[in-house]
């Protein structure tokens, strides 16, 4: 593609040549001369210097320090930082340049037109999947083999299902929801109630429901209410391997990343991060737009935008002075034993007990 | 069903009209005009007053403020308590009461009652599950498409085993157990000896047994033994995403609470609770009636019927006070600085070094 | 099999009788009369002086306190350790040993004379396996029911993958690998531009290339690069639910503990060992040959042949050094409050602020 028309497609202003041709994307170590790239985190700026790439999607202000997509010859001194492994060559000759406040996403929009998303090997449910009579699934929907879909369980249009997937009776799926392989959706909660010496299992006749663009991550586990519904709203994109217990709420747009566990019946908000293998309390509510810092132990409430982080979790920045204070302890510990010695020696017998 | 002929069910004793129609279940919150409802943390007894439910199981001495099952006319105060989000309606007329020592434990009955556990869209092995023709399957036993059930295996009567379910060579389920969506029983243990740079995989001729009334959560993992056997004794329950070591040993009705992992070798007594996300390392011993918070990570015997908590974790006083002094550390470090100016100060020249 | 047989294709050296049958294997515990058995940790001595075993792999200079291979006649105060619940029985007649350097190693070979490998109850693909008619699978490789292979993917030869295992399109896989059930291979990386309020999805055109000698345990998610490969290099094991992010690269022969995390884009070094539940974060560099403790969290690169432990991870004596010190805590802070209350009648009334 030329790159004058894909600037115009996603939005951005070609500084260099717009006649050139781009077909592919790469990173910038790994781009050769027909690749698109990008620079979003300026930590990787060198990078820029000395990739092959025939264009880099980039911010307006960014500072390279070069004639930028004219000739972008780079001094003897900006050698290749060997720590980091990248390219050796150092880049001569004009690089192009695409310039938009967002490269990240302008980046990921280039990469749906040059590449695309997967092309699916079928289509509609595949005859190798099961899918219950009374189940409905919706136009445009991919169903891999081996998926199980339960009885009742609603399926909406355009989703993609990966193999393995298992839906339980009376679930819900709203459109354009992606399932990666191996997870399960809507078991039953861990509901128990302990009564003379035996653990009596508690029926669970809720369900799940997962909103429109919601997407699961490989082998994660959503259990279904013991009563109601519990729910992911729209846009909220789950890691892999996400345990969510029975009766949870998530609000719309949030991150939850790999092997976060949310126990039963705590309700979070719209837009909530939260970090690899964070763990949340059951009964709790945690406010929107809220942060929570990877392995994190969640124990109570948390009002919106708060960045928490420890276990148990912690305003960050309290987290944060603690854990320096902590690393202070040992010297700490030998300093007060110092005062202790001074302050003896300076106590009159007197006073001494 | 008539609330009269509930109670006589469920053991609980009916203040009220005995007449009333109950035709479902459901949380105080979420209750309608046939519902049942249940009160078993007093935590949440002012939703008691607000409820739709027709009736709510409860305990004999409950302090409801209000003149029960009558005419429950809540005053003015009681607003709805509007940051747990409850029903803003404020009841008027008769609630009635289902009285038991144990509410949770006679709603979870009258569940059963009036909702029933799934029923299953299939008796028997679905035909789009694999079982292999030396294993055995016990009348009574649901075994749901996708299921792999490999060679010897023995699966006892009147067992629920979930799509995508794996259960190895010789492994072998007692009565009742009830395996979640996508777990596997008895995959190969983790055992490498290593030798000259290399990791030579041990064979693994163990297998694993779950006696009766296990239920094992979804996307479970449980490790067959080296040698021997991998235990889980009667009526031990496991959340999702738990992983068992090979060899280890569980007792009777413990809980295991979502992504814990037990390594391999350890035994582990009777009625152990174990909350989310914490890691026992392997070749120990956890005595029975033991407690571990949630996160913990366990590096020690354990004696039974003690309660332990954090990474390493230490009998929960212990860990509390610590974490607690932990609070204060940032501004010890500031006390013990100004301790050393003061100090200083009154040290007399002389004796300075 | 003769002893003296099994001596000679393990590297072992026979102490007492070459023609004793040995028929199995067993712990030291466990084992019968025709049982070989092995003592690798010294702290399992006396377990030696107890066993039913015909035969113990065993080191060369094994301090065992009694007349070795002969007359093992265990003296009145070597009671057995009720505590670990060994054998109650006292060993008495001979123990035939078998002596090399790595008893380890040895008992591992002789395993495998003795028991093998699982014998697979199928040859090569199983028609209840769904394999891509564009996927290629290697000679000698066993594919269980229900596993899934995707398009142009590639399975070298003598690689066992077990019942649900999802192999993703474009993915490599060498030769010998294992991977136990359930396991995901190349799922869609966890990676989404934000914009205006969206988590927009980016393709995934990367795969996973799994090298000779690679096994993975059960339930693991392994994400396929955004562009390029997740990397697993020859003779890297994986316990069970690990989950490994887009663009990792792990070098050969890593032990990677069951329920690790690794974020996406980080580069592992060869022989680097993380037990259970390490968290690791994204674009690190963790040198060959580390060492990371169970349920460190490592939020910085960490340079080779460093052992490491804690959230943040620190280098291990750092850390000890500082749990203890966490320990004494509650007590410094009484000590401080003490040295406050003595300075304060130290100091003249003239000097106070």
């Amino acid at each position: 593609m030329r790159l004058g028309d894909l600037a115009n497609k996603i939005n951005s202003r070609v500084v260099g040549d717009p006649d050139c041709e781009v077909t592919g994307v790469a990173t910038l170590d790994d781009a050769g001369p027909g690749d698109l790239s990008f620079l979003a985190n300026p930590r990787y700026i060198k990078r820029v210097a000395m990739t092959n790439a025939a264009a880099v999607c980039i911010k307006p202000d960014t500072k390279l320090g070069v004639k930028l997509g004219l000739n972008l010859r780079v001094k003897p001194e900006n050698k290749p930082d060997t720590k980091l492994g990248i390219n050796s060559a150092v880049r001569e000759g004009p690089l192009n340049l695409l310039v938009s406040d967002d490269p990240y996403y302008a980046f990921t929009r280039a990469m749906v037109e040059l590449v695309g998303f997967r092309k699916h090997p079928h289509e509609g449910i595949h005859p190798r999947a099961f899918v219950d009579p009374t189940a409905t699934v919706g136009p445009g929907t991919v169903v891999y083999p081996n998926v199980y879909i339960g009885p009742r369980a609603k399926v909406g249009k355009d989703c993609i299902l990966y193999p393995g997937v298992v839906v339980y009776d009376d679930c819900i799926l709203g459109d354009r929801v992606i399932i990666q392989a191996n997870a399960v959706i809507g078991n039953d909660g861990y509901g128990f109630a302990t009564h003379a010496g035996k653990h009596h299992k508690m029926p669970t006749p809720g369900n799940v429901v997962l909103e429109d663009d919601v997407e699961i991550g490989g082998g994660c586990v959503i259990q279904r209410a013991t009563m109601g519904t519990t729910l992911l709203a729209a846009g909220t994109k789950l890691g892999d391997l996400v345990a969510i217990g029975h009766g949870v709420e998530l609000g719309k747009h949030c991150l939850i990343v790999t092997q976060v566990g949310i126990a039963g019946s705590t309700i979070v908000g719209d837009y909530v991060v939260m970090a690899g293998q964070v763990g949340v309390a059951g009964h709790l509510e945690i406010g929107s737009m809220v942060k929570i810092g990877a392995k994190s132990g969640v124990m109570e409430d948390v009002p919106p935008k708060t960045d928490i982080l420890g276990i148990p979790a912690q305003p960050i920045a309290q987290a944060r002075r603690t854990f320096i204070a902590t690393l202070q302890l040992p010297e700490l510990v030998k300093r007060v034993r110092e005062l202790e010695r001074t302050v003896a020696k300076l106590t009159p017998p007197s006073t001494e007990k």
